[in-house]
């Protein structure tokens, strides 16, 4: 059950990188929504390989198809499967099984878990495995801005050393994201960022990064008390994303070297309802939604697979020379950018449904001081 | 359900901060293990208000009463009712009910959410709730002491601006970090820090801090693919405490820095199984343990509560100057030590147990190749 | 996890029949309900052993406390924790562990999945067990009646070979079920009904009986596709208590006999909404309500404690005479009326929290044709 | 998530009658089981409709592929996907949405509950849904034979008013079943079944029946205490299967005309280990296998489309005469067969892997009287 995620809008992905293909299936999307494979494709594109020459050469187009759940262009509030064929299939044969475990991948934990691992490839530890994420992940986002007009916008704020300086996230979208390769959406550090990942690629090396995502327009309630907190929701959807390797949120790590009193978030009018005059609790308190933007940062290590010989152990634990050939991205932050869209859609659409079980959600009867009203 | 954590061995916690008490209830904690009461208090006492002048002058003991699932001593395989009554009840009355949603408190988000909320002190939202985890998490540290000798040490690394000096982690246990009340195992930094926070304190403020946490003896093998992988289980369960605003494991945000030639962890035979050489992983890979140290950190945000006065708004949107009358930690990290350990127990165990499905758990017929053993 | 029952409306168990107590903790009821200690008790005044000559003589009062979830007479949102302390605990003493395991019990199949077992009573498995859910069902009933005017009564319709006459159970309803000790609504079968217990009790043997149970009012649209149809939920909730051997709904292993064209309900109009002429359906159709009533039956087998001796066997193979000194039910099912409501009050309140998730519920616009409304 | 069934063998199900096609993702399968296409074909081959002249002439093949989880001949441990095409597919179209729901069909629950049903034939209500489930079941069989030598057989005992002799249940297999079309072992009955069922269909109607199943060689202790009873898990299971109304375990409803002293399955030495002389229980005891055969009915309403005129009303409340027109099963259970034992391979499966999480099971030391044995 460990590729299933979600309570209420319930994802459950499948496939292996070299096998038939990759898919998902949504079990718990409302009925009536309109919904057809070009709302999901456009997501599919911005995380394909072969879109620039920052990432793999392999051109894979990745075209979804929906297998069922949706009827006359809406939903039919039944279980919606998705369907992606993988193009690079390989006949399975044991002359693929890998006799090296490649530093920092999968394949010896693979191994070590079940005793037996996908021949080709990373098989679910592959990063064609977000394909269904993605797929869901669109879903998912629409709902969220037909209905609360919610926008989820990431892109790329570190590559290696190169830092892209602190923008006001209130002007990021995803046309400006989009405007570079790296997706980061101020030109001067894209530029920087794409020399520090051609540099990598060039010495058969490869390079980390870090992601950042808001979430604007997010109605105050959502998140649940313990352990489904927002917080805690958004953590593990970010940290089960391949090669991460850390989560924060609002003022996040630097936040600890902070005061109280700096740090508190005073609330203030804002129109007609309550907001925070500071927000580094990143739209957050007490793990639900206070209706001030989220904000998150996510970090990825450098891909693990390069071109470069690394000294290693067999399975037999012999020390080899391991040098790999096979095409791969110097960089992964690039594509990842709509992996971590998808995923926070994916978390918030579930808690926003599950505020609709706590009656008259979203009001703003805080304003007269907490009366009972039902 | 949001008050539940963990698919096997499951955890369910209840209780509002002044109500009759908190607690917690266990499903799925195996048959015929040896238990007490005194097994779970040792860790309570680690958490519990009034330990030393760094921390809430409240004395409050916190005694646990196993109230099912333990006859003679050993467990029946049964749910593991647990309780702790609260001794500072307070009447339930609408005048307890704060006027002022108190900055960067839960008070706002309760209200929004529910349309009601607990009238004394933080309800769910207060780190009372957190007895019942802890509680919880002493069980499943007990099974995996005995079960795989697994060690979890968490310490105080940073406190403000204080850091300790990077240790090696492998030579700090609870003896060394309850050495000081500060719980951080260097003498010299602990003195800082305890500085740190009286001075916090003295001028009615909070500071926040970072807690390093190590899981040793882990064997390989636990941790399932795409969601629910180790580091994602973990990210969610730290991000579920009160007051914490990052996560990171291995080599984290600083990893992102660095290339993939020097990040990799080469392989390597340690005695009779493959190990690591660097572990920038952070005993994980692709989600699954390798079998190294699973180390990871947590950041805590100052404290919200604190004396001096701060300018807000009340619900009515109103200008007010709250000034906070009740006993309060000055930095949470002393005590979220505990804390931080149950949590990771809670994660382990509960993936030790998925992995007895998979057969032939943490064989190591890895070395021989890949061949079909079953 | 398996003492938990329910997806949004989730209840969770506890306790052992001689041990401290027993309860259950309700995560996901609503906030703002309004909900006392007196709601629950009348459920389980009248579950409780000693109501008269036809139960155990056994007195126990079952006296509920309300630990969380609840602040000034409503739900807070949060966990309710609800305990009842047992009067009747033995000091745990494996010279209550009984030396032969009683035909139809549990006590060997606890001791083969296990390796241990209660050693006094049931355990897990004694009818105490139930104080947890019919305390838990009440707060549903209370909910479901509130929200939908939905009611939910049970009642003894065969005793061994005294069967009531069919009744319309449109007129049943808790005053009449409770005019006798039986809680068969018709006085004359209720007579012989209690003689037939009576002549069982003086035999020292027992003897089994049917329970009917109608839920009205229930809105159309409540109950999930496929796996969570609302009568596969009824059938498993129902299959839960102890001592059942059976469940079926509408017309029920009697309407295999039937012809399709007699067993069809027709559709006709009722008022502004759709109806049936018939209800073999059972008030189900698809495993969705209708709006016509929801009705079912449970079949009881006989008590397996009985005072009559017994030729069996010890653990070790041994053949033994057994005779039971405890004090038992002759015939259960007059105190599982409660428990059949209960569980029954379960079922549909969190399909009908679930039903909240699909937008405007309930809405009669099927009279319009199935037009696209949102 | 209602179209997710298991809690550690989870199964989740898709799609529509009318759309591109049906199945099924198993998430939980063991590692390095051997499986193929051809383990599961000839359990779909034996659901397939126009297998006779009983069943509805359609000639549907349902061909399934893998589509991942599975790589040279045995499983990963990841999700199996599995797909069957429709070939019966319509071109989705609002003119194919039916103006009179269908007497006891799903289409007015499903309009009521969604605002939105699938056009063409009876979407996920119909009984192709029933493909991913004999589909995953069959992987479940696979493995419960080859790991507890566990064989599962349902047969049809009754059609109508036509009742198979009580067999010994014993001597039933697969092969006796198929050797009719009806799927009754006894010719005769056999015999007079297909009269009764070809004498439906001639008068344009329908009838129902009764399908008996036993599971031998299920070790004891499977089945979890309270909720997860091995006999609420297998009623909830049948009942969610199309068109049943009833289940019933062991004595069933007949046993609540027992005596205790009648009902009860003594002990007694069989073999190394403790069986019962009666299996009155079905093979269960609080809720837990107790070694002795698993055996249950499940009552199968007539078939509600049926070609003879029925009165009713369109979806305005308007009188209408309907006749179907499509071709249609006149009796479900000869069908029906290999999904009851699908369902129940899915219930046992879970359990069984859930046992595991209970260290030594289905050890014989109960015989040594309950003595510690960790």
């Amino acid at each position: 059950m460990s590729s299933s995620f979600g309570t209420i809008f319930r994802v459950a992905t499948f496939g292996e990188s070299h096998g038939l293909g990759v898919g998902a299936v949504v079990d718990g999307c409302p009925p009536r929504i309109s919904l057809s494979e070009a709302d999901i494709q456009q997501q599919l594109d911005r995380r394909r390989p072969g879109q620039s020459d920052l990432t793999t050469p392999r051109q894979e187009y990745d075209e979804v198809t929906i297998l069922s759940g949706v009827e006359n262009g809406r939903t039919l509030g039944t279980p919606i499967a998705l369907f992606v064929a993988n193009k690079d299939q390989r006949t399975s044969d044991y002359k693929n099984l890998l006799p090296v475990p490649r530093p920092s991948h999968a394949d010896y934990t693979y191994q070590m878990k079940y005793g037996v691992r996908a021949t080709g490839g990373g098989g679910r530890a592959s990063a064609r495995e977000t394909i269904g994420r993605v797929a869901a992940g669109a879903i998912a986002a629409k709902i969220l801005k037909k209905t609360y007009n919610i926008e989820i916008v990431a892109w790329v704020s570190v590559v290696g050393s190169i830092e892209a300086p602190e923008l006001y996230p209130g002007t990021i979208n995803h046309k400006l994201v989009d405007r570079t390769a790296v997706r980061c959406p101020d030109m001067e550090a894209a530029e920087k960022m794409a020399e520090e990942i051609r540099r990598a690629k060039k010495e058969l090396d490869s390079v980390g990064g870090i992601i950042s995502c808001i979430c604007r327009n997010v109605p105050p309630g959502l998140g649940e008390p313990v352990f489904d907190k927002m917080e805690a929701k958004l953590a593990r959807a970010m940290l089960s994303i391949p090669a991460t390797k850390g989560f924060e949120i609002g003022s996040g790590f630097a936040g600890t070297r902070m005061r109280g009193s700096e740090h508190n978030d005073p609330f203030v009018l804002k129109g007609d309802h309550l907001g925070t005059i500071t927000n580094n609790s990143g739209g957050v308190q007490g793990g639900i939604s206070n209706g001030e933007p989220i904000f998150f940062r996510v970090a990825f290590k450098p891909t693990s697979t390069i071109g470069k010989p690394q000294m290693t152990a067999d399975f037999s634990g012999q020390e080899v020379v391991l040098e790999a050939s096979g095409r791969h991205d110097p960089c992964v932050v690039p594509r990842a950018v709509p992996i971590v869209e998808s995923m926070a859609a994916l978390v918030i659409a579930d808690l926003a449904l599950r505020q609709k079980l706590n009656g008259k959600a979203f009001c703003r009867h805080c304003l007269t001081g907490g009366k009972e009203i039902v």
